[in-house]
């Protein structure tokens, strides 16, 4: 699959993404035994090898792969390319479990979240204790290990890409801490919104994983313009999922309609909401995230962002980041496929509907 | 302080644990800025500052740089050394602070636990959603927080010491399932209570510090001879626990009294228990667990536990397991000065009040 002659990377996406799912098997396989003889509730690996096989879009991989493939990584370092992404998949259930727990969410790709899943049986066995307590110390747990294993995946990581990693997931922790402090005090100005979805999507999702996929081909040269593509991607991938927290249907995004609005969550689309609102309208997005919201409020908050101009607004501004993005990859120097699959990532990650 | 004609190492152990003082305040200074404009709840450095500053033995670091002096470690592999210890403090910080949100504990180390302290702020300023979620959210996040600072502390470490740094946590981390799952069901078999004690304490306490030590000595031919004498140190260390937790004052642990009885710990001691009770007493020991107890019940048990003998067995086989690492580090092929400086942790760990 690599052309001796031209030195053009052939390496298959599509296959290096099979490869991390085969690789994200086998981790799980490994660690299997131990686990075996306990209580099914305490089966974290059975827990973890659930969350993984009930979907997920991949999309952190998939940066990944396509970043090690822009960057001309052939056949010698796949594997290493594979156990990369791997790691980024593991780190990501790992957040999204943790970040279930403290937001109290009961679903998770269209399906009860961890926690939910075990105070349940918790109930029906009649435990000792508090089954809410129980279900979410299974889930805080099953985080943990997701943790590990994702570590153990870059043991043999060079020490600069293991840097890039810990940094990323510093930034992880920084920006899930500022969505958590921001939805209880109700900080929704534009500044901290933006904050939030360049650390927990623009970077996390987007550049960190781009770049480590690049490191691992060993192209630290190719780090600044990967960087300088991913940044308007990932802000545009996080906008895409403001507009679906707030008005995408549950059937496509697996969570409760307008579940971000009834959170209070900190978005764009809120802090450009309250910027462009007066009077009655302005009273109704301050009041977001202060009040419980039945239905017939929730349908007037999204009418009142929709008549404000904020949707709209939005919805340029992934426009507007989309084109920026695709001409910072018109001057990347990189080969013409691996342009194109750039191109075709970015467009699924920034108008995707779940 | 290294004689360059014998070739003993006078690294001062009491030197090397300031050291390690040193590093973790400067993983957290270094970390601090970009914490510092989130509000108070969410500075995160501040609470694990405070967590880290308000006492705890250091026994793990204590356990690492005896292993590293003990296997001869010198000057130059001094700072990898401190590097490890700190790690395995930062560890122990991330591993406590979410296990005091799976028990839901009040309190640690004599003071409120970090979701009590942030569930009062949350309280105090009428923020929005549930303040047991947002406390429990803070420590779950502080958890993790630590949790990646000490990886990043592991960052220069060579590959073998990383391996058994990451096997370290996934045995923690099944430990502590192990004592979740067994607490809610009422699995306090011997099989599974000595398990748990191995995993959570023997190991994780004692022996993965002490390999670790030596292993920044890179003197893994130590291995083998630290693990036999780790293991009886690391069981007495639990069964301590098991007596302290069930016997101790507050004032000297910092929990209050009799706390694993009342929430029915897996321990050892109360397995033993059930194994010496007949009749009145056997249903009281098995109701452990079960029912909500108050001082008076506690006290019962705590007759029972007497009576019956456990807890002069648990005493007895305290004794005996520190007879037997006592023997075994006479086997070890180490310097007289570090020989005595295992023996007194050693004995400082088994037989501590608190």
């Amino acid at each position: 699959m690599f052309d001796q002659l031209t030195k053009t990377p052939t390496v298959d996406e599509a296959l290096l993404l099979e490869e991390v799912e085969v690789k994200l098997m086998d981790v799980l396989a490994e660690e299997r035994p131990r686990w075996r003889t306990i209580d099914v509730d305490g089966d974290l690996v059975t827990v973890l090898e659930g969350f993984l096989s009930r979907g997920g879009k991949r999309l952190r991989p998939s940066f990944c792969m396509c970043g090690y493939v822009a960057a001309g990584g052939d056949h010698d370092a796949v594997s290493a390319a594979v156990r990369v992404a791997a790691a980024l998949e593991l780190l990501h259930a790992f957040a999204l479990i943790h970040d279930d727990v403290m937001d109290g969410s009961d679903t998770r790709r269209g399906e009860p979240s961890v926690q939910t899943v075990h105070s349940a049986s918790h109930r029906r066995a009649a435990g000792a204790g508090e089954a809410r307590r129980f279900g979410e110390g299974i889930a805080v747990l099953a985080g943990d290990l997701a943790h590990v294993l994702a570590e153990r995946l870059m043991l043999e990581a060079p020490r600069h890409v293991r840097a890039r990693w810990h940094e990323m997931q510093v930034e992880l922790v920084l920006g899930q801490t500022l969505d958590l402090v921001g939805t209880a005090y109700r900080r929704v100005d534009m500044g901290r919104a933006r904050e939030i979805a360049v650390l927990k999507s623009g970077r996390y999702s987007v550049v960190h994983p781009l770049v480590l996929g690049a490191l691992a081909a060993d192209r630290s040269d190719l780090v600044a313009g990967l960087e300088a593509f991913g940044e308007p991607v990932g802000e545009a991938f996080q906008l895409r999922d403001d507009l679906m927290g707030a008005f995408g249907s549950s059937v496509e995004t697996g969570k409760p309609v307008g579940d971000d609005l009834r959170e209070g969550k900190p978005t764009m689309l809120l802090a450009y909401g309250r910027e462009l609102t007066r009077g009655a309208d302005a009273v109704l997005l301050r009041n977001v995230g202060r009040i419980d919201m039945d239905d017939s409020t929730l349908r007037q908050v999204q009418e009142v962002l929709e008549r404000c101009g904020a949707r709209g607004l939005v919805e340029r501004r992934v426009d507007d980041l989309a084109a920026e993005a695709f001409d910072r990859l018109d001057g990347l120097a990189i080969d013409a496929a691996a342009r194109e699959s750039l191109a075709r990532l970015a467009q699924r990650a920034i108008w995707r509907t779940s």
